[in-house]
């Protein structure tokens, strides 16, 4: 029987599921292991992680780090999810089908959750078992650090706020993104990349390939906030036309939104090929999912 | 002419000032950039920077290395007093004599601001340029994670938020503490120590040292809640008595307090005599300083 998409997503969700249930700790002081654990647990699509873990499997790196690696980046995600559904932000009260953070610990917990989460990530990458190398484990936190901040999807976030009611050209929109979704993504893939001896050729393969499929999936986010319903998101749709935020859809028209994924997704693919990576089989159905997802 | 802390202690501020100016980013998105430098420059003790810096001398390590460890563990500080200054935590419109960032930046802003600095923090502990070795690296980034998460500050103030109005224990009251300022003011001192090859023995007595007056920080933090005026505080004083806080001058008293202070900065000293550490004079100093000082 060959290699399937289905067959390789369903054990390595089980193994991030289990990593997480693990590392996110249930016994934190007050009811902050409880907020952080919601945050966190028993939803989401799982994308960076399953990113590391295809990016380590493509430079045949160590399988744990990547694990580790990858939840790390997913927490950095679901924090930002708590905090910008709080009321200063977004206001969002449905997340995955559930009510947000805030709507169930209030609003100090939720800040307090976020912050932890970020925290959390930090010590995910720094074992103090030996089992990731010290060599390993510095470029994780400067990959991560580097994708959560400024340079990356705090500063994103920061233009998103301030381009709400605003014309944003389209290199303008492009940059906010590949900020405030596409660094991440982009460094999920790094990172997997690092859990193993990546050689040049294979670590720009790798960059080109996160860079794509990072833009894609904000363009392809951006669809489905217009054509897809509450129930299906399992958040709250159309939310961004509502909020008067620029999108691809509201900046290029829905067409040529689609165009651009699918340009995107070919450009993924093409790096994929340029690179000497070994198994690409993962990575390749991944770019597939994040295109042609209905959810 | 000998050693005095006044002379260390502005040399050693005047690096902080300038190293933070130089990292925290002015060119950041939107006004996300301006919101941080708010945060962090141009006010605060740096009392966790001068820690760093001063254990790091006690075990003849990498000053620059203690720099960044320091100014890393000053983000995470500034970053909880934007979060926590925020109306569904304290509310409060007062810090260092300014208006708070949110008043300032307003809510989405100091919220973003506080967790790009967190970001920054681990920026900070893993330049890019080889100055500080990837197992130093490591180590920082796993002391200042644990220090800021659940099991350090957030944990903490968590334990805060639980405890308004609440009776605590001393025991309790002290866990809560323990947590919410001692964690990183400990990881400070154990963070400059990992800059050099500590011993065993500096090890030991680093961690009693740091563990005593992270302690004493607060008491005489409570202390001065009751003793000193908004002004001299530049925040708002008396407003854990009016938040229905309980504090070591709620819980024991006045002169308690005193006696315990007292106490946690001899036992501070007695470390510095147990450990076969080289230059201690600036912790001495700072540990007197933590006691003494009347801001």
């Amino acid at each position: 029987m060959g290699w399937t998409f289905e067959a390789w997503n369903e054990v390595k969700c089980a193994q991030v599921e289990a990593a997480l249930a693990q590392w996110v700790p249930e016994q934190a002081p007050a009811d902050l292991g409880q907020a952080m654990r919601y945050a966190v647990l028993g939803g989401g699509k799982r994308l960076r992680p399953l990113l590391a873990m295809a990016a380590c499997e493509s430079v045949q790196g160590e399988v744990h780090a990547a694990l580790r690696a990858g939840c790390a980046a997913e927490l950095i995600h679901a924090y930002s999810l708590v905090h910008d559904d709080m009321p200063c932000m977004d206001n969002d009260v449905l997340r995955r089908g559930k009510p947000t953070v805030h709507v169930k610990f209030g609003q100090a917990s939720a800040l307090l959750a976020g912050d932890a989460l970020q925290a959390l990530a930090f010590e995910l990458l720094t074992p103090q078992d030996g089992s990731v190398s010290a060599a390993v484990q510095a470029q994780l936190c400067g990959l991560l650090a580097r994708a959560a901040g400024e340079a990356g999807m705090a500063g994103g976030q920061a233009i998103d706020l301030a381009s709400i009611g605003q014309q944003l050209s389209q290199a303008q929109l492009r940059r906010m993104h590949e900020l405030k979704t596409g660094a991440l993504l982009q460094a999920s893939v790094m990172m997997g990349a690092a859990c193993g001896n990546a050689s040049k050729a294979q670590l720009t393969a790798l960059q080109s390939y996160g860079q794509a499929i990072g833009l894609a999936f904000q363009v392809v986010d951006d669809i489905l906030d217009v054509t897809a319903d509450s129930a299906t998101l399992g958040k709250t749709a159309g939310k961004d036309a509502l909020a008067g935020k620029p999108t691809y859809v509201s900046i290029l028209g829905m067409q040529p939104s689609q165009d651009l994924a699918k340009h995107l997704h070919l450009q993924a693919l093409a790096a994929l090929k340029t690179g000497e990576l070994q198994q690409t089989q993962a990575l390749h159905a991944l770019a597939d999912w994040v295109v042609a997802r209905a959810y």
